[in-house]
């Protein structure tokens, strides 16, 4: 879509690699205390004052990650950091720095990644995220994004995934199956528009869910959240690959049983109803729909007062002995396996 | 290559995404001090006692940095790792950790990428370094591997681009042309098999040359080297694109004037020889070659004395004023101008 959408295009050798780099980057200027030199050099310093360091990195490839046919290079910039970050907010850390290398064919114009650059400086800007440094070479084929995350924590308020005890209460941000149903419309609208160019969709009720596919945000508020509550998660993780795989990672991680509760699962309004317009079960898109980048985590019981009534925070369930295995407690009562059935690009391409 | 030198081939859909990285890192195992976590959770964890955290990242390319038919893929593993930590022991710190993701297509079977990883393993191992983390995907075509590594320095140790002053001496670690020369005769054997699949070719002399460009070693022994001779380079850069090339960058970081003596750059028996049958001028691939992993740095002059001798360091040259410019002083005593034409992997492609 970008091909058609810049007046002027400029080839990508015209800069060269130094330049290209140089070129993409000459708007962003670190800002933290914590960056002592971004870029420039042979590698970026840091300086955390003695806090942990906490690094996080992520691949997103064309036709695997992303289809530049509705995702926009800007929105796209800005998810590819948003998806880094999500991770060091999931150790209940502070994001500080990103690295983004690029690897891009010849058939994108200079232009095309300026608004990809531009979707990462906004990302940076509105997140409090230094850039410092990257990598850029041409590929083969399509567009390559790798986004390597740094940031921080006090060693006592790191939150791994192996804390979980029994009886702690399992606790989910936010709402989750949006991301997955955007997805959906987005594909299908893509469909109608191959069969017919002049076609004007109406997406206004979808806006909510194409958004969190589009643009997600990660839970940057959620660490200092559970510190002016007093709250240490003792286990935590991101919904990235979704709900049910993210559950068993927590369980297989600390040695324990999961207990979810179907009638608990946050969803928004507008995931129901275009669950019901897919004919599709909302439920089974919130355990295995993925993209969501919420964070899900576990509190000692006794912490419950602490976040009662939080409109971020929901309660979904609670952790069990090791034995007791992981569930899905239906409506109906049911008591079914959890299985990961999360999004999984390898899979996905060779079946 | 690898294609037929496996019995068994494992398709990597049989493995899944989760389920390759494990099977591929199940031998590593954090070692270091530093380490408090490595993989197995949404980011790695690294504690650096106060000291400043280094970070560099690179993208590797198949059909861009490298060839497969003459690369056996161990040695790809250990040299994206060491393309790496050089990064670090550029700003004179210590490398200790490396995140590496990869991108495969399918034409890749599980024993070719287990080869790969056997590769980064041993570097890690040589190198003392702890692998914490990474991503596979799946690509549309190739393989692509992106690492990060991390290192730390303490804040006074730390040799920036920037530091040069008039009359600091320039100095070159190791030897250079090598990897360029080594890249040529494995072209042109290419070339020859080609042409006839049975001829027999005889490398013997070639193989200091050819090891330097498949089995690079980075430096690690000069920050500990220059520390035991109270040397502080006051600027310092590897060797990734060209000796002319990086030279240029220390000037222009340092805002000084450089001049390179041609009769001192330091060429190894094998290069010059091998430069003679292939009629290049061996100055010109000492300038221009790149991917030596070398390091280049200037130091004060009253420190000449501790360096003085030492077989793994020579003086090339020295620090001018900025307005004097950057030149080769050649053996017949001309000044020319040098000029950045390392390889460049954007512009390569493109013309």
């Amino acid at each position: 879509m970008f091909e058609n959408s810049h007046e002027s295009r400029t080839n990508l050798s015209e800069l060269g690699e130094f330049g290209l780099i140089d070129h993409l980057t000459k708007n962003f200027s670190p800002k933290l205390e914590s960056t002592v030199k971004a870029g420039g050099d042979d590698a970026a310093v840091l300086n955390f004052e003695g806090k942990e360091t906490l690094i996080s990195t992520d691949l997103l490839l064309e036709g695997v990650h992303f289809d530049l046919s509705y995702m926009p290079l800007k929105h796209l910039g800005y998810k590819a950091v948003m998806v880094n970050l999500s991770d060091i907010y999931a150790m209940n850390g502070t994001a500080s720095h990103v690295t983004v290398s690029i690897a891009v064919s010849n058939r994108f114009p200079v232009e095309a990644l300026e608004e990809l650059y531009a979707g990462i400086q906004l990302a940076c800007k509105i997140y409090n995220v230094d850039m410092i440094g990257g990598d850029t070479t041409s590929s083969t084929s399509g567009l390559m994004i790798s986004v390597t995350a740094v940031g921080y924590a006090e060693k006592e308020e790191i939150a791994y995934r192996s804390g979980a005890k029994p009886n702690d209460l399992l606790v989910l941000t936010g709402d989750i199956g949006a991301a997955y149903m955007g997805l959906q419309v987005l594909e299908r609208e893509k469909e109608v528009f191959k069969a017919n160019p002049n076609a004007q969709p109406d997406l206004d009720q979808y806006t909510y869910i194409i958004e969190r596919q589009l643009k997600p945000e990660a839970r940057k508020d959620i660490p200092p959240l559970l510190k002016a509550l007093e709250v240490k998660p003792t286990s935590m993780i991101d919904i990235s690959d979704g709900l049910s795989s993210e559950i068993i990672h927590l369980g297989k991680s600390s040695k324990t049983g999961m207990n979810l509760f179907e009638e608990k699962i946050p969803l928004d309004p507008a995931v129901i109803s275009v669950c019901e317009e897919f004919e599709i079960d909302s439920t089974t898109i919130a355990l295995s729909g993925g993209e969501d980048y919420e964070l899900l985590f576990t509190i000692d019981q006794k912490d419950f007062d602490k976040i009662k009534g939080n409109p971020n925070l929901t309660v979904i369930g609670h952790v069990t002995e090791e034995k007791e295995g992981m569930h899905l407690i239906t409506r109906a009562n049911q008591k079914l396996p959890l299985i990961a059935r999360g999004w999984n690009s390898m899979k996905e391409k060779d079946n």
